[in-house]
């Protein structure tokens, strides 16, 4: 392997990495200062080897016989997710799902920090949604310039997406969290991460419709 | 393959689906009638051969050369997806996330139907979000068993959702729908379908922080 992708994690790790955090600050909460590998395997029903090639990545290493540190853990962690930075972003679409996302006080712990939000309805232009203000989307591209935001979630509706997407990637956005149902087009420069709520919601109802007892 | 395990589609073809129906859908508002499997594979990038496959599942039978009824095609796929028939639900943590769920519109297209919502904060218990009512957590078990609902949604924090998980399931819920950032433990005739948000976010952030450009 070569040493320069050996920083990029694989993205079953990645999504893997979230869960330690969890249940390492779930510990923390009970006193926990020490925790090993095959602990959190039984737990998280992941198996230890894969626990330990995880953490591995880390750098973090732990005692021989006692484990890792909780503490050293979770930072190592987070420092790795880069959660311990926090990226400024813009939100569009300020809908039902978009204010959640705005209220989710969570995701400033994950690194992101929405500093702005842009929507089409003169209703909510100018008003607030916590404490981030609502501007009209034809301010987007010049704030995104401006401010060299790097990050954009994208919750507007469907048939919309893909042209606040372009006008996105064109203004500077190097990474995209799109809640649309829509599959974006963007050039392999731009990282996309999406959250189909729909297909979820697929997976669930089919199967229940299908199930046998 | 035996023939009573043919009617349940692979995860992948599961996720494509709702994505067949909203380029469908938009095609609609075009005025278009018929589509290919080519045109199809083409807008969302996908291998012909492998659109022909997930929609050969439906049961709806394109004509040569002239492709398949859109709005035949549309109902086919919302019929296998079981979509077309909405299944009431029950939703747990009214927190931002969870009100946003109640208020997206479009779920109801997708077969779910919350139909009341609890929490444990005294201040909203007893009141409505939107159409929906908000009641004390301690009457979950009851309102579940006398409406034998199937599907719930969990929004609660990380803490408590294994808790609810267990009431749930005892009390004869078959899917739900987690949202809260934990992998839930449930015995294997329950579906569960989980939506992890920090996840997803996880693989973003990361991935912004190592990019090389």
């Amino acid at each position: 392997m070569k040493k320069q992708n050996s920083i990029l994690a694989s993205l079953p790790t990645l999504r893997r990495l979230p869960k330690y955090i969890h249940l390492l600050k779930k510990m923390k909460l009970n006193n926990v200062e020490y925790v090993s590998a095959p602990l959190i395997a039984r737990e998280l029903e992941i198996e230890a080897i894969q626990v330990r090639k995880d953490l591995s990545i880390t750098g973090i290493i732990g005692k021989p016989k006692i484990g890792f540190n909780l503490n050293e853990l979770i930072v190592g962690i987070e420092k790795f997710l880069n959660w311990n930075n926090k990226e400024d972003a813009v939100l569009i679409g300020v809908g039902a799902l978009g204010k959640a996302i705005i209220g989710y006080k969570n995701f400033k712990n994950y690194g992101l920090n929405i500093i702005v939000a842009f929507d089409n309805d003169e209703k909510i232009i100018g008003t607030k949604v916590l404490n981030v203000k609502v501007l009209a989307i034809e301010k987007l591209r010049e704030l995104v310039e401006k401010k060299k935001v790097k990050i954009a979630v994208i919750t507007t509706p469907a048939f919309v997406a893909q042209e606040i997407c372009d006008i996105l990637i064109d203004a500077g956005i190097k990474a995209i969290w799109n809640f649309s149902p829509v599959s974006l087009k963007a050039s392999n420069n731009v990282i996309i991460e999406s959250v189909h709520l729909s297909q979820s919601l697929a997976v669930l109802t089919h199967k229940l419709a299908n199930k046998t007892e």
